[in-house]
């Protein structure tokens, strides 16, 4: 593992790092933060996927995560989207390849060589973040944007027990039915739909729920509305009785913006699962 | 004035516009966030003012501001650090031309013609907002980062009256004895010092002081505290028995982090100037 950087933040340390990765056949970027809290003991992590055209960064430097994670003593995981390198299959659109690996495992070529992210954000990555920095595996929430979103909820339902809670911020709700996944699991997982439903928020939220509380928000005013879907998740989570909170927020879109504004509300949502 | 962007942020607006700016001879852009407050009247404004290489856009996404100004009911103005454009002279170094105006009146060939950022900042740019935003131009309060920081403290002490408070995250405080100052003041403004002084906080510190409270924050892993010379702006500040406080902020660099960390803090000092 190398490090890239460490910046101190909010009493803690914002590191950059990177790692020779197998799943993935490709070296790996991640940002990690760990709060001033770690100094004394490993602290709960909440895991943050990010959407399309994102790398580990974009989240770190815009959410405003690490003030509200400082305070209830959280560390921040920032994963990278796909692999990256010359060697490594992309296409030209931003919603594949490079930049959009869906979190899911590639079975088609040219993607499954590297595109194996299903793998590396729930095997591989935890088993190096675990071993090198002081964080509890026994206290892990998840949560993401868009692309991002839906990786969190698609992992919170099909790894039950070890996420405490689950929250999305404008996620991809029902990508076998939008134009953001039926591109992408055909590219990665074949034209054969059966394989696709693993990947599929509101599928899952019908045939397996989550054994904890799920947070959803999702702005009025966003671009993407009909590529999220957003009514396709609040009706299954509704009629599944899933406990938890789907919000319209009035005026918000997909930005940045929109994700800061209601990051305090999230983190405060994890810590209050994780008992913090 | 032409809208770029306007973002719903923390129940307000982040937004971006461009004008034609007569001072700098090209087209400025600014960012504005105004808080929720701003729908039910004016508002008091701090300014944020940038670093070197940055435009109107990086504290805005990074520093982590609008969620203490909504709170505060402040709006906050970002300019940018320098005129822009293929027809405006530049340098290949990072710190003179675009993006290194230093808030001066270039008088010297070839920069005269638009680097002209003491008049856009002080007198064009509030103008413009003034006249077109919901905004108190009798409570305002400045801050800025580096390059940002030397121009909030100038300004503040030559404009008494003006500001209620000046802030700064890790200030160029003495320009004229460092390499960030000495190459830039004899670009803009000429080889003789004596038209210097009136752009150094220090110099300024000991002849003008500033009528009200001044707030610092360093961080004492700063890589660039050669170039700052934090220690020449608190012994003046000290000598001169000016009323605030000059903090070294143990383990913080330059960065971003750096800013954002003590943001809530400095929003809450200009908040209580402006009697908010």
């Amino acid at each position: 593992m190398k490090k890239i950087s460490e910046n101190r933040a909010f009493g803690g340390v914002q590191g950059v790092y990177s790692h020779d990765a197998q799943s993935t056949g490709c070296e790996m970027t991640f940002g990690l933060y760990l709060p001033p809290q770690a100094a004394r003991g490993p602290v709960p992590v909440l895991w943050y996927l990010s959407g399309l055209t994102c790398t580990h960064e974009n989240a770190m430097v815009k959410a405003g995560a690490q003030e509200h994670a400082a305070r209830r003593g959280l560390a921040l995981v920032f994963p990278d989207t796909s692999p990256r390198g010359a060697d490594v299959a992309d296409d030209e659109a931003f919603d594949l390849g490079q930049g959009a690996g869906f979190y899911v495992n590639a079975t088609q070529a040219p993607w499954a060589a590297h595109f194996q992210m299903w793998d590396y954000v729930t095997e591989e990555l935890p088993r190096v973040l675990f071993n090198n920095f002081p964080l509890d595996e026994e206290a892990q929430a998840i949560t993401g944007h868009s692309m991002g979103g839906h990786g969190a909820l698609t992992m919170a339902m099909r790894l039950p027990g070890r996420f405490a809670s689950v929250s999305a911020f404008s996620p991809i709700t029902h990508p076998t039915a939008s134009d953001w996944g039926r591109k992408q699991f055909a590219a990665y997982l074949g034209a054969d739909a059966a394989a696709w439903s693993d990947h599929d928020a509101t599928l899952l939220m019908q045939t397996h729920g989550f054994d904890g509380e799920v947070l959803v928000d999702q702005g009025t005013a966003d671009q993407f509305l009909d590529l999220l879907m957003p009514e396709a998740l609040a009706q299954a989570m509704t009629a599944s009785r899933q406990p938890g909170t789907f919000r319209m927020q009035a005026g918000y879109d997909h930005s940045y913006f929109f994700v800061s504004t209601f990051m305090a509300s999230h983190i405060r949502f994890h810590a209050r699962a994780l008992r913090r």
